[in-house]
């Protein structure tokens, strides 16, 4: 039998598809908030598939106009479930419609979405749930055991099969219930675009996870930037690998709906799935961190694609072997960089001048930051503070050369730390967001990270960036994925230690002879990186330590080293 | 010899691109303002070709390094004259670099934009300069007489040359003289999104024209969303056929350089000009006027495009026969709809299903007004106030035949009318902006304008909309533009009245036989129009009469009507 959305989800017949206005707004002021781009979507597209669920036992395919009815519902079962303004809403969940509502419903009851990471343990899940103060949670049946004992707020299951028997189809029934269809004119307009939109914590490597506060302006701006930048437009389709939690999915949740794209939700990141999707759902954008992409080029699957699809890269720099992978199979890089902090915030925009410059050189310019995105405002590279008092922000030099910290300031950038003025005050040092995050200024203007600053090399007194002999290193034509760490030197302080993943292809070349391969790697660094950045060691290895966001986990690596 | 910029249009080497930020902003809150399109294009693509003016004695080629720096020294230029925050600056140009430059330069001054059309009548120059309180007036050279004897304000004339020795380049000199180099820092961002940024004029067919406030949160945002709705990018070409004193050129002047496009303006309307442009420059967007569609189409040059350029059509519903014969060359129109009080402010979305439909069939969806915009909000359509003091808005239903009024609200609707509260308390009767045209509501929520309030012909108790009746008689194979109105009928109260124009090769066909095309059109009309909407009189005449800004001036034919 055909997909049939729960009656619940079916709206009525010429429903009204705006809220209430707040009192005493000037006729030419509208608060920025992205929850108008659902409610556009089911006016002009209604009959459109918005959201598809394809990949599960019970797929689900919605429409504008019914997946907005499923949103107003989820709002009016929040507020039934005592939800006020600003409180926060937790949300685990993988891609999977539940998540995607959430990103609209969660802002139609004035609440504010705390997305929750899957693949963090229960004891920071707890931290989080108790930091956030969260008064509800909703979350995925998968995810059920990530839940602290002796919780005091109510918990919606989510079946993840969008049938009628699923608490949470359940509980967007009972909003419509509760409703008694006032429909969106029954739900008040928030009218405050300052307000908050997300609650994401930091995945914190060291120390405990921060809040970070952004609001429906940003969220707003941000949003409308991805889908220009990306262009992505009505005919789109918009596959869901990167986890939505992560960073609020760079804002594509919303990007998408105000462009009246078409988003397929996956649960995990599975190779031979998302190659499924980009051979016979005509796919056309996807975002996805360089680890991501790296997969999704050696997958066994992967082949010339017949039509071209954009990959928004952000987390690290694409590697000049990376981005020559996915150009051969017609994968179109877009290189953006962004925190969990804000959304993408620089884009790597293509100069004409590249045209002419073989792919390692082009791919050295298409691996920097870039400059300030469409919507964003400053981006600068500062001297880092010289004590606990410097406030002061000053840049440094166009030269490609020397480091500084990137700072950034305007509407994209987080409100706050939630409940942690302190670190507040100390992220904000000088006006600016301190981003940590160490980096260059090119002549042109262009930003290039060279490193957090922890993760940064000092051999033989020279700062060696892990990351421009990781950029190195990755040309090698047997590396699939190279991480760089300092490790103790007598004679440099520190040095470079390597630790590589072969490719599938190239692993019984070199099986029983790592110690030919390292011999190798360092001959092939030789003339290609300073004397002080070349790797002192190499490791083989099958894997590396990620985080739960598939960054490479760097302090594992340090642990590692510091034992040898 | 090659064309040179003028030494004091050249940047310093390293400018900084941004200006001085106010005190107490937030982190996260930059003030929306479309002054940072050009700062933001500058950094970017410094030698990206900005700004074409090729069609005179003296072309000038400005990239967009060169023309942010003269948009600078034109800052500098105003403040040096005496310009303070919220000063008007007139402007009474063509298409031409200097009200280029004045989209941005003016709102650098934190100065409000005064565009005055140059088709104006001295007497109607004079009554805006003096209503508006103009400070300063800058004029091109062919407009000069326009201006009022005994003027008390300083004026600056420009050759439009781009040479040393125009008045106009030694003022922007003078700015970059007096700016010592303080450079961008040395000019403060306006704090306050609020502000005003454009003061236009309606046209005003009955009554003076009234003074529309549009401010720099609506200006920005309604750029931003024209740049996406239009898909203008980089790579683009647009081409200025639309004057960029009607309403601030639907905001492109910005909306082109958020988006990094070239510009190329055109002094007058030119056919043969712009066929040479649409074969050989790579234009790839313009915006125009249907009635300019109509020559741009029937011009003699007019042949298949070897690559498709979008037009944006407002100002009247294209027919069905120009939309046909726009696509068949490969013009791809796309319909908006706005007013002098706010930019473009609704779409006609293309729905799925019109593939299927004859062009006939689907140029009659074309012809609605549509959706609300990117960025715009409510767009509804409500009945006409019962008496004076009726201010509830109550939608009339969606059923394609109630006609009411259209109403507004949102970022891109104007802020007030200059100095006139009155008309802006009428104007915001309902708290939504009252456009004063009728239209009807869709069952999809499409909206479809159907008259001004005034055009409507009421024959025999039934409303006629002329402007239905034009669309049909428009598709007639003979016909270049037709205009109907309303003329006293001794039994019916009213009968239309209909004004053609002939297509040049029909002209003969019909020439000494006016009484045997009339004869010929109403048999044309009856099948196709209700009897009370078919007209009773035709007239064949060489041109009709039209406003400033190419509006047909149905008010004209009324009276010659009033005379038979």
């Amino acid at each position: 039998m055909p997909f049939q959305p729960t009656p619940p989800s079916v709206p009525p017949k010429n429903a009204t598809l705006s809220l209430r206005q707040p009192k005493g707004l000037p006729v030419h002021v509208q608060p920025l908030n992205p929850l108008q781009f659902i409610l556009r979507a089911a006016e002009i597209y209604p009959d459109k598939l918005a959201l598809v669920h394809p990949d599960v036992k019970d797929p689900v395919f919605y429409s504008f106009a019914v997946w907005c009815q499923r949103i107003q519902n989820l709002a009016y079962a929040l507020i039934q479930a005592g939800i006020k303004p600003g409180d926060r809403v937790a949300v685990i969940a993988p891609n999977s419609p539940l998540i995607a509502d959430a990103h609209h419903g969660v802002l139609a009851a004035q609440a504010v979405l705390c997305l929750i990471n899957t693949r963090l343990k229960p004891a920071e899940v707890a931290y989080i749930l108790d930091h956030s103060g969260s008064s509800i949670i909703l979350v995925d049946h998968e995810y059920v055991h990530l839940l602290p004992p002796n919780l005091k707020v109510p918990v919606v299951v989510s079946k993840d099969s969008g049938r009628l028997g699923d608490p949470y189809e359940q509980f967007l029934s009972n909003g419509r219930t509760y409703s008694q269809e006032r429909g969106w004119p029954g739900l008040e307009y928030q009218a405050d675009e300052g307000f908050p939109a997300l609650l994401c914590y930091t995945s914190g490597t060291t120390g405990r996870p921060k809040g970070v506060v952004t609001t429906l302006r940003g969220s707003y701006l941000a949003a409308v930037a991805n889908a220009y930048e990306s262009r992505i437009h009505r005919e789109s389709t918009y596959l869901w690998i990167l986890p939505m939690f992560h960073a609020g999915g760079w804002t594509f949740p919303w990007a998408n709906v105000f462009a009246f794209a078409t988003q397929i939700t996956l649960r995990t990141v599975d190779y031979p799935l998302i190659w499924k999707h980009f051979l016979n759902s005509a796919v056309t954008h996807y975002c996805g961190a360089p680890t991501v992409q790296i997969g999704i080029v050696n997958d066994p699957a992967a082949k010339p694609l017949p039509r071209p699809i954009s990959a928004i890269i952000a987390g690290a720099a694409p590697t000049a072997s990376l981005i020559s992978s996915l150009e051969e199979i017609g994968i179109q890089p877009i290189h953006v960089y962004g925190l969990t902090q804000y959304g993408p915030f620089t884009r790597n925009y293509a100069q004409p001048s590249w045209a002419a410059l073989s792919l390692q050189d082009r791919s050295k310019f298409m691996a920097r930051q870039g400059h300030a995105f469409a919507t964003a405002q400053d981006v600068r590279v500062v001297y880092q503070p010289k004590d606990e008092n410097d406030t002061e922000l000053v840049d440094v030099p166009r030269d490609g050369k020397t480091v500084g910290e990137i700072v950034t300031r305007g509407n994209i950038v987080m409100k706050e730390y939630f409940r942690d003025p302190e670190a507040t005050t100390k992220a904000f040092r000088g006006g600016s967001f301190n981003t940590g995050d160490l980096a260059v200024m090119h002549p042109d203007g262009a930003v290039a990270v060279v490193d957090r600053s922890k993760d940064i090399i000092i051999s033989g007194g020279e700062n060696a960036s892990s990351l421009a002999i990781e950029q190195e290193l990755a040309s090698h034509p047997d590396i699939l994925e190279v991480s760089v760490v300092a490790r103790t030197h007598v004679k440099w302080g520190e040095r470079p230690h390597a630790f590589v993943i072969l490719k599938t292809h190239s692993i019984n070349k070199w099986k029983g002879r790592h110690d030919a391969f390292s011999k190798e790697l360092k001959a092939y660094a030789k003339p290609r990186l300073p004397g002080f950045a070349c790797p002192e060691w190499v490791d083989v290895v099958p894997e590396l330590p990620k985080t739960s966001t598939g960054k490479i986990l760097k302090t594992d690596l340090r642990r590692i080293v510091a034992k040898l």
